[in-house]
């Protein structure tokens, strides 16, 4: 705004400069308006395509359009604000580097929080969980009560409900996305018949395989490993989703039973001991 | 102020230049004097909107105003003092970019801080825990006697008064946000009749069913593993929060006194020994 | 568009900056037209010859060559908004710089997925791992189910389904890539008479080369250690992928009714006890 | 200073640059002179405010106004001779930028410099330790012996003088600051009678109500767990501070001499031993 | 490109332009085609001096070349698209800048590539692995199979083929570069004399000291430790590379069964057992 | 230098330009000459004034001085060097942003010495070791014989001479810097009189506080604890710096001793055997 | 080279500006020449000049001399280039710039590479190590063999040679530099009179205060601790550097044939035993 160039106020100057100013408003104004719904019904329509072939629910995938239409919104107005001030003269840049140095450090503080939402929106987008599921993330073991963008809130067996944000899940293990494996392991004595022990583990194996929540086996592998006192035998079978552990409990009462009736013990710890007189 | 151009002192440009500066100020003052209060106002309004929907509580609603409000004000005075320089000529890049060095230093050492505070706003904002609740959060184990913008107040079971950073708050566990677990494991010996222990305890379980601090079970869930000298039975239960360690404690001492009418004993660890004589 | 640089409104000015701005845009698009489709078959024809050379399969190489064409079509998309604002003095350097305080945070939040995408490009491209093969990466122990540029599916032998970001696997171990290592560490007893366990041992190593599973040894190889009770003997062989446990297994079964046969003792922990009467 | 802009020294413009000159360092003098005890009574006023809102002892506050009058002054100072040398065109961009090497490696260096004092400041404002409180903060237990703004001093209970750096201290556990909780656990034998031992130990706890170092307590939790060899039952209660070490001691005394006298015992580690013969 | 300086398109200009351009170009193709042989070549030359002068293996330094050609001529490619373009004054500056938001994260994530090549650069240079030499880096432990730029490939001795990325390997210990030691440790019961015990030992070592495999010793070194029920002597010898595990094993068959012979006990853990009769 | 401004060698000009560049320099010269020396003696003057108030030792604060002196020196010689070239138009500004990517890197690796410099620095000024004293830093244990800038030298007890890098001493545990504690813990059996052997205690403690190398104590404090087969009371005293370990010796020989003397027994690990025949 | 200013080829301009050019060169040039023999010099008698001073070894300070000779002729060489290419307005910024994004995925990469140098230069100035020194350095533990400005090679006492990169190396334990402690701990029954046992083992530290590899000691220091089954006593030494455990294990010898001599036993672990019925 010259409005002094020659050392004098020139009136023809202050009106060009505020009909030229008036029509930049107005043709920025013009783009924002055109470009804007346009921009809006581009990514509605990109996000449900994406959402359709991904077979989002209809609920994420309402999260995630409103997620990007904001941070639309939000880019789409800064850029407006800083274009208009620009017309005038008015210089951002200072005001900017000036701010850089409360922004830097905003900008580390903040990561965090971008962290969070970009991996809470690979979370939703890939469907690594969902809502119920019995999982594992950040550490935390438990049941998945709600997957937000910032915060996944996990309820723990014991009650506690843990808020996990998304930035500290690293790996989720998600134990709700198949049949799960039951396991047990069992110690019959050194003095034992090995083929023998087997037979009965294989008799009770062969009743749990009409059980209806195991999926597979089970059935007796082999010898496992030499303990210090014990041969160790492995049963391995597969189950249906959090069946698991019933199976298992199961397993392990029958097995105990069988074995009462074969007479087949399960060893306690053994030691030799071999004796001295003091005086030796 | 080129009052010098062609080195003489010129009166009319340096009037001129006065009258401009002067209407400038004027013009930037009166657009700082209208834009304040209205900005200040939406912020209000958009906070308590929020804090309605989030259902905030009124002391944190107003926590949360108060806080952006502030930022609002500097930010808006940075910008006001930045642009009067600016008027003059009195140039803020190379000033800044002096700063820059020490500033660097200062963003670094400073975004603690900043994450503290971005962290403490979501604490507040998503309710993760409030006063007088049992949490887990930066290795700390206890009663929340505060949560700030900067620090959370925890005060742990031994007395102890724990200053929490709020960035070193990564996941919390919220102990008082539903039913707790009751969970007691119990061994017997291996030449107890599973059937017969596991009645008895479920008998004990019964009992507790009318307990009032148990809102479900508790019940009996099988063998949970088989130990070196012990069979593991667990009982499992859900109680009012806070009541779990009591509960456990009252099914423990009943367990012990079942068992101890049933003639079941809980074994002491077992050890099988073969004698050698010396001279083998 | 100094439409006013005397202070009048100048037509020809403006005819003349409508046609050179059209004559730009025009010659911009019109290279941007020339230069996308060539850019993108180069790719398409560097990219099928890479992988004719590093014999990616059709799947592999298909996934690589999309994820280059996308990334060179953001690029040029990129590249002609930000040339055609230019021709119109619409400043980007302001916008941008003002965008730089959230481009910063947004930049090391995103890095993340940067590092994803960056290291799962290479473990397709350098085929560290393929479908169905057993694998450890970034903690987590299971048969692959999916690789792809983010994340790595990785299905434990517990049934659990592991989502492992790419960032986080550093070193992956293959363990479908060659035939496997069977160990069997066996202790004696002290007392027993080296060369003929060994002798014993080798016998069932012998019967175990006839095995199609095996594909070298297995042999003895001598005294790996003195335990606190017993001396361990060590027998190592090859045998084919995934077969190693199952042979294990199998060697250990053999080795004690061999060694039953032969009389030679598994020892159990063995302790000299000392008497002393209390009065000492 | 373009006095051979013609390629002729020109007096004239000589003195005008030279009078120019010396206004604008009069002015730029006159305005440091005026704003510099004008921000000092501020600061002074604002600290001073705040301190006795926040109920500062004396001495802090001191601290805390002696440090922000510190760097107000050395901020202030910088401006200035920065302006100087910028109405001198001798422009301090490229001095800045050629040391920005030097400063980057500096910055990166002295961040811990700040970090240290901007967690000083909050520790001291917040008030989390007080000199001769017991605390444990930077992995360092003992009485802190001063607070400083980089560093604070611990006394350890071995007589060890710890300096930790103000931003290693993350979490501050301040045992100084309310109640402390006195807890012992004792052992029973599996063969006594719970509820006799519990009333054994409420009866020595009833005397501890009396002891004036007591603030709350102590009573009987109950059946804490299963040991191998013992059933653990709780005691609980709460001392003055500093004292829960002293009364943790009389009550084990006590408990001791209880169960003497009622003839309840403490038992050994259990362990039940079978015999076998060697030839087995 | 000021075509319409006057507000009239200047065909003369047009072409001065045109011509200007052209010649422009045209040197700067100039010195690209005469800039770039001349540096390959170059840089051949001193790779090549390098490594005759490093003794590097034709293979090896075939590689390091082919890596520096290729960077150099994307660097210079690089230079040459920029520098024409900058020609047309179609400036860069703001695309790089608008690009660098997206490029900082590229560069983050990136970093990790660069980290891999540069230390894959100096683990090739420096000859730090052999392909088949047994080392231990990145946390693995095996035989090399491959060094690239990017990854090192390991073979456990279990099978397992190891993907170690270069920058994972902080310290590479290689095991195939000398002759390596074989050590025996060996308890003998606190009763025995020491003096003949070690002249046992000593006598099996001296037969040892014929055997080809060894190179340096073995010998008695002494003592080296009182074990809770034993005194533990140190024998310590050198052998040609990867015979160490087979001497260490012959070694330790050969000690056995001298003291056997010698009638010295290799002792079992010892208790002093104390009798207490329950009424005390 | 813009000789050529008018396509012809303008003498006049060249000779305008080097008397002009001549006063330039002489004056930049001049204003060097004078400020150098000022500045050092004020530092000099600063740095002894802080040194006799903060009780610096002669040799310490020559250190701090050299110091400040060499990097004041530094500074004003590049900007001295920076100033000149500026005269000339020789632009720093491509230079140093050239030199930027290695400075980058150089930056980001000298950050380390500059940080060891800063820690060194405060570590002088705080006077937080002094040679000659035993301190824990940097997880090293031992007598400091330097305190450098850069590295701090501690010799380990077994003779072994640290290089400490001043960055990786975090908390200085300084063990010179007043009385310490002794503290012995010492079981009697669960069947001894409490009383009596504190009785038995105290009186050796009696003894101890006529001790010259005692300041305060020791006394018996209690029971510190329930061992499975002792009950532990402690005994706490301190002594003279360096004295604790000969003083906790010679109070435990004294202890055994009085123990003895009085029948007290420090009883071995205790276990109640239960017998069972294998038939059962 | 703005030869087509008016729209015409002026050739006076164009052969002004070869002159300029050709003449800017030449002072570019000349003032190389006269400034790169200056600084080497300048250079090499500062190292030799403070080499002498800090006392290094020729070959030491040679390399230390090649490395800066290396750095200061990069440096001039790329100031040269950059001169020369900022004469003819070839403007290296966006170049530069455009580079940025590698360049800063460079710098990061390549930062590992300048920690390396910075600390080797550091260890090799302050003579942290020499070759065939013994030392602890990045977790590594072996006789020096070379010490590089990027690596450090450590022989292992088991024959493996273990590259480490400086930066890795952070504390340098240099076990060469000294006198080292010879320490035995030696147990004795609780029932053996201490007095007696400390003058067995001072006669015996009395012969070895003969021993020529012994600098100072043995003596027995006293009753270090209470073990479970023993009483320990401490006798401590110094010995000649790497005779320590020569000594050590000599020491041991004695003191038990001493010990068997004067008939003080070395005591096994003690158990008290009580006995239950099993009907209790």
């Amino acid at each position: 705004m010259n409005l002094f160039v020659d050392g004098d106020f020139s009136w023809t100057a202050f009106l060009d400069s505020v009909i030229s100013a008036g029509l930049k408003i107005g043709l920025v104004l013009l783009v924002y308006v055109i470009i804007s719904p346009i921009g809006k019904r581009l990514i509605s329509r990109i996000i449900n395509g994406a959402g359709n072939k991904q077979k989002l629910s209809e609920g994420r995938s309402k999260t995630l359009e409103r997620l990007i239409l904001n941070i639309y919104s939000y880019v789409l107005g800064f850029i407006l604000i800083a274009t208009l001030l620009g017309l005038f003269d008015i210089n951002l840049a200072p005001l900017i580097a000036g701010a850089g140095i409360i922004g830097l450090a905003i900008g580390f503080g903040a990561q965090g929080l971008v962290s969070d939402v970009v991996t809470g929106f690979f979370i939703l987008l890939e469907k690594q969980v969902e809502v119920d599921e019995y999982v594992t993330a950040g550490g935390m073991n438990g049941v998945v009560e709600e997957v937000g963008l910032r915060t996944t809130k996990i309820r723990s067996f014991d009650g506690t409900l843990n808020f996990v944000p998304n930035r500290h899940i690293s790996t989720i293990s998600n134990h709700t996305r198949g049949n799960m494996r039951a396991l047990v392991d069992i110690g019959i004595a050194y003095g034992e018949n090995i083929d023998e022990a087997m037979a009965v583990l294989q008799k009770v194996c062969d009743e749990f395989q009409q059980d209806e929540r195991v999926t597979d086996g089970p059935n007796v592998l082999g010898v496992q490993s030499f303990g210090s006192s014990d041969i160790v035998l492995r049963v391995l079978g597969h189950t249906e989703n959090m069946q698991q552990w019933a199976v298992e409990r199961d397993l392990r009462k029958r097995i105990k039973e069988a074995f009462d009736d074969a007479g087949i013990e399960i060893p306690f710890p053994h030691q030799v001991n071999i004796y001295k007189k003091e005086d030796e």
